[in-house]
């Protein structure tokens, strides 16, 4: 078991399998050159405390519950970067995250709703290689009604 | 006529005349390395059976018109890119699609309607070079009130 | 003083203080190879006429305040690659932005909003380097109500 996934049994944590996608046209990351682009996850999500896979912010869903909730994302984004990448270990740095909450009207903290995924990728990765771009948004409807949906970019070595 | 826009005319399609923006601050892709980024596509459809080119998906514009319309945007996106990289066949892989769908309040759809963008730039690469990553999501306003709105990364040979 | 900010000052424009983020997990930009991605941007704006750093762009915040704005988002998006590459002259070119515009119901005037950062960066790096791929869009919600999000990818010299 390599360094990060560790780490990641160190917080009680453990790799979900890998979302699998119902088509072939797409696939849960792409590499060119150093990078992987991750697709947007938020589907398949391991049930942790509070984790709530559908529902609108900041009504149906509390800002505490939508914070577990993306971290329980992140951890489906790290089942990704594993099967394409073949071990955490092959990730440089988190480059960059797109967060998007499924927004009650007038919710306006995502940026706390998002702090769930980006916790655990700098407790990961630490202040180096953890801290990375993020841009966190309100959306009106998100797929299947998921709650929190996060894409990325991360470096691999080459 | 490249291979790939030979498939396209063998799927019965042929490439629009690129979009021209407004003003010079602005332009369909830029390339940076071997990647070229695309920008927002959804005006200037060619006016295939079913296309919609603006509306509300799942009130205003059926999901099956929505499907027809993101073929229709990925289509124009071809036209960038060729008017961009000289030839179709320039392009190695398509790495990330970015889809926006104006959805109507519940329209919870949004993957099967960007499939129509992604089914077809696999039909064109297959399944080593065309198969994608993704992400798909509603949003409440688009310019215009475009229906769907795709921007996409893709790698071209070096 | 470099050639760019000597340019931004023929402007009469003047980088703000760059954002600090509350929190160590994120940054305002990340570099990987030569591409700088930025954050979403759209706090801390300086106060300059017509800047409105928060609200619905289309019923409290007019669509020539929400392009005073953009511009002024683009300011401070400058003032992070000022920390981060160490001086705007690095920048080889502009690459892409994404531009997010809080909308009121109905609003779809989108792309004149963003083109007040478009067309900063246009003044700047002119044709060659400064014309970009642009997305624009309008959401639901944005973090502390901001009127304009934008992130970017920024080239930089090797």
């Amino acid at each position: 078991m390599g360094v990060i996934e560790q780490k990641l049994a160190g917080l009680g944590l453990a790799l979900p399998p890998p979302f699998t996608y119902p088509r072939p046209n797409r696939t849960g990351a792409v590499r060119t050159g150093n990078l992987l682009y991750l697709s947007g996850h938020g589907l398949n999500l391991p049930e942790l405390p509070g984790v709530r896979q559908r529902g609108k912010v900041g009504s149906e869903v509390s800002e505490a519950e939508a914070y577990q909730t993306a971290r329980a994302v992140a951890l489906t984004m790290l089942a990704t970067i594993k099967k394409h990448a073949g071990d955490l270990d092959r990730v440089r740095r988190v480059v960059e995250l797109f967060g998007m909450v499924n927004s009650a009207t007038n919710f306006e903290r995502q940026p706390f709703v998002i702090d769930g995924a980006s916790d655990l990728f700098y407790e990961l990765w630490g202040a180096e290689f953890g801290q990375h771009a993020r841009t966190a948004v309100g959306v009106a409807e998100l797929p299947h009604r998921m709650a929190v949906e996060i894409k990325g970019v991360f470096e691999l070595h080459p």
